[in-house]
């Protein structure tokens, strides 16, 4: 190091034109953004990033799942730092969520040169393929292969929701590179990235720290009673799948209060069958979300969840089926890089808070293989997923500033 | 009367024959009986009901909203009794609704005039268009137009599910009629049909004497919260729109049981917004159908639920709008003839109870303007609207039975 970190200064000015100008891409006709993995607007959207990145002086590599890398400094005997996120959105989406941290890494290491830093070891940028998991399953995937935890076989067979094959639009797009996924091995992990959920704001905090990832359990329920006449059949003769739905969904808010914050559970998709005004429901689909930091509180609110159904199914005369979607155990972050988020935010005098992520995110495929953590920042009344994504120009600096403190004490 | 209507005897082969005969009118290539309205095949059932009763020797006639008439006897200055239903089904249907109230009144008339019988007063079988409302609203078309609840403008004007006018498909398939509806107003009208519901084979009854047609009312209930992340918004800032719908089809189970089986309540219909596994719905919009045989009470059950669903909005900080779609107060049988089907039943050694009808009917329309009765017959399994809709032989002789010795009994 040359000079001292304190003195590099993020461009805010350039960070929020890249942001906006990354923003524009994928708009359809109505205005609304939409740039899901591996179609022509990520294309697009990954072009011009690495325009940006070429334009920094940094080394761009692809590898063989579409990751794109951009390389700051000489590769030596150290392992690198890597910093990033994800630039693919879903549906109609808002422009902060991925492509903040992916501009702000770069952001960072621009503020690092300009000062005149000779890094001890590369600094790595990172955008990892489908994140979002609209088109392709399963979401993470660009982090998930590099980790390890999915193979590259599988991730390239994927088949879209538009019946695509992921690996030819890879090709396609000019995405398919060379390098196998995971070939280098950081020596740690950090992406910043709007938190998505309503806690900074509303507890007027700036930064959070983010010690660790909520442990996440998908399931399908199908529920099997018998369709009837809604005005003959007596209550006491009824097989109501609907009402049995109902009283899962009760349950589950019921069960989330009384683990007093922890658990979180959330029904967000139903339909019943036959679907008509007087006909009892002889079918309900729906699914289930339950997520909690902690593995064993995780397993324990599955479990309620599992004795319920077997009740109700026996209370209400109805088959409930249970198919396993997606699970997640909660993922700990690494103490030390929280702890070095923290007195970052403290020196600079900002707000922070630790706080578990409730949302998935690259970083927890990352802590599969090295030291990793997030810097979270505030997102305008927690929504995310949306047009109306928003986070304040001064927070989406502080975050950055964070990210460039955190680095460059790494670097030191 | 020159015979007594004892020694009559409803033709059972002929009855079945006939059943099944109109039953294979409306399939389709894979075998599913669909008769809707007005279409082609219920053009084709009706021209093979009017060939019957044109064989039977009635006079046919047709009114300007298609309900077609049979008049056996001299007209004379003696209002005459009607008796029928309605040959149109639902989609998927099964082979009784309707069809085996109006062949059995045709048996019935067949079996007095085979005996000689010469009414002092015309017997005029009736089949009511459009009774099921599927391919037009409102269901009971045909009867309320007929009763003079619904004005035959309106009627003709109704724009079908599939985009049609009702006048120009009741004149496509030729059965718009010179006639104008409730042109002859009857001494009282009867009405056979299947129970669709389970009551009658539960107890191992025989025939439901109807005294009531439950009160119907049927809303919708549009429920408005707040699209936010599953697993990042705590559940004390929630504003689930889903949650809300689960605790109303929950309160209204928990409300018909206290009811102690008066009041039945269903949700059968439910959509979420934006219907998101990961996240919180928007919105949720449902259907309730409420019904009640005594006016008090559906009123009473109404007014529970809306308070309910004011306290709701309050705690779930939700918004609830309530769209009412469908009112039918209860309507009360004439008691002596309702008398009379239970002593005819009793006279033939058949098990008989008195009961409400959960569905409505054409004979509901009828009692605006006439003394009005049903029998029921027992539905296997009370399914119904469901190709699997059965009545053993057995009922089916016995209902008609019943239909025969009071007709025979009003006219002595």
């Amino acid at each position: 190091m040359t000079s001292l970190s304190s003195v590099a200064q993020i461009d805010k000015p350039r960070l929020i034109e890249r942001l906006q100008a990354l923003g524009r891409i994928g708009r359809d006709a109505a205005g609304a953004l939409t740039r899901l993995a591996l179609t022509d607007d990520d294309k697009a959207g990954r072009e011009l990033l690495v325009s940006w990145l070429r334009a920094a002086g940094l080394t761009v590599t692809i590898d063989a799942i579409g990751n794109i890398f951009g390389c700051w400094g000489e590769i030596n005997d150290q392992p690198p730092i890597m910093i990033g996120s994800h630039i693919d959105t879903v549906i109609n989406a808002g422009i902060y969520d991925g492509c903040y941290g992916v501009l702000a890494a770069l952001a960072v290491i621009e503020a690092l040169e300009q000062r005149g830093t000779q890094p001890g070891r590369p600094v790595i940028l990172a955008a990892f393929t489908n994140e979002e998991g609209v088109r392709y399953q399963p979401d993470m995937m660009g982090s998930l292969v590099y980790a390890g935890g999915y193979s590259l076989e599988s991730a390239l067979s994927a088949v879209g929701s538009d019946g695509s094959i992921l690996h030819d639009e890879l090709a396609r797009i000019g995405y398919a590179g060379g390098i196998a996924p995971g070939a280098v091995r950081p020596v740690c992990y950090l992406e910043l990235h709007i938190e998505q959920g309503p806690v900074l704001e509303a507890e007027r905090c700036t930064i959070g720290a983010v010690d660790s990832i909520q442990g996440i359990s998908w399931q399908r329920l199908n529920i099997t009673g018998a369709a009837n006449h809604a005005g003959t059949t007596p209550i006491s003769m009824r097989r109501d799948a609907g009402l049995a739905a109902a009283r899962v969904i009760t349950f589950l808010r019921d069960d989330a209060v009384a683990s007093q914050g922890t658990t979180v559970a959330t029904v967000g998709t139903i339909c019943f069958e036959p679907d008509a005004i007087n006909i009892i429901p002889s079918r309900a689909v729906c699914t289930v979300d339950l997520r909690d930091p902690d593995e064993q509180r995780l397993q324990a609110a599955e479990q309620r969840l599992s004795r319920f159904l077997a009740e109700l199914a026996a209370d209400e005369n109805v088959e409930i089926e249970v198919e396993r979607l997606v699970r997640f155990e909660p993922v700990t972050f690494d103490q030390d890089l929280v702890s070095r988020i923290e007195s970052a935010a403290k020196t600079r005098g900002y707000t922070c808070r630790r706080m578990t992520s409730g949302a998935g995110h690259d970083a927890q495929m990352m802590a599969r293989i090295c030291p990793a953590a997030m810097i979270f920042v505030p997102s305008g009344e927690g929504i995310s997923h949306n047009p109306l994504e928003h986070t304040d120009e001064a927070d989406l600096l502080a975050g950055a500033n964070v990210l460039l403190d955190v680095v460059a004490g790494l670097l030191a």
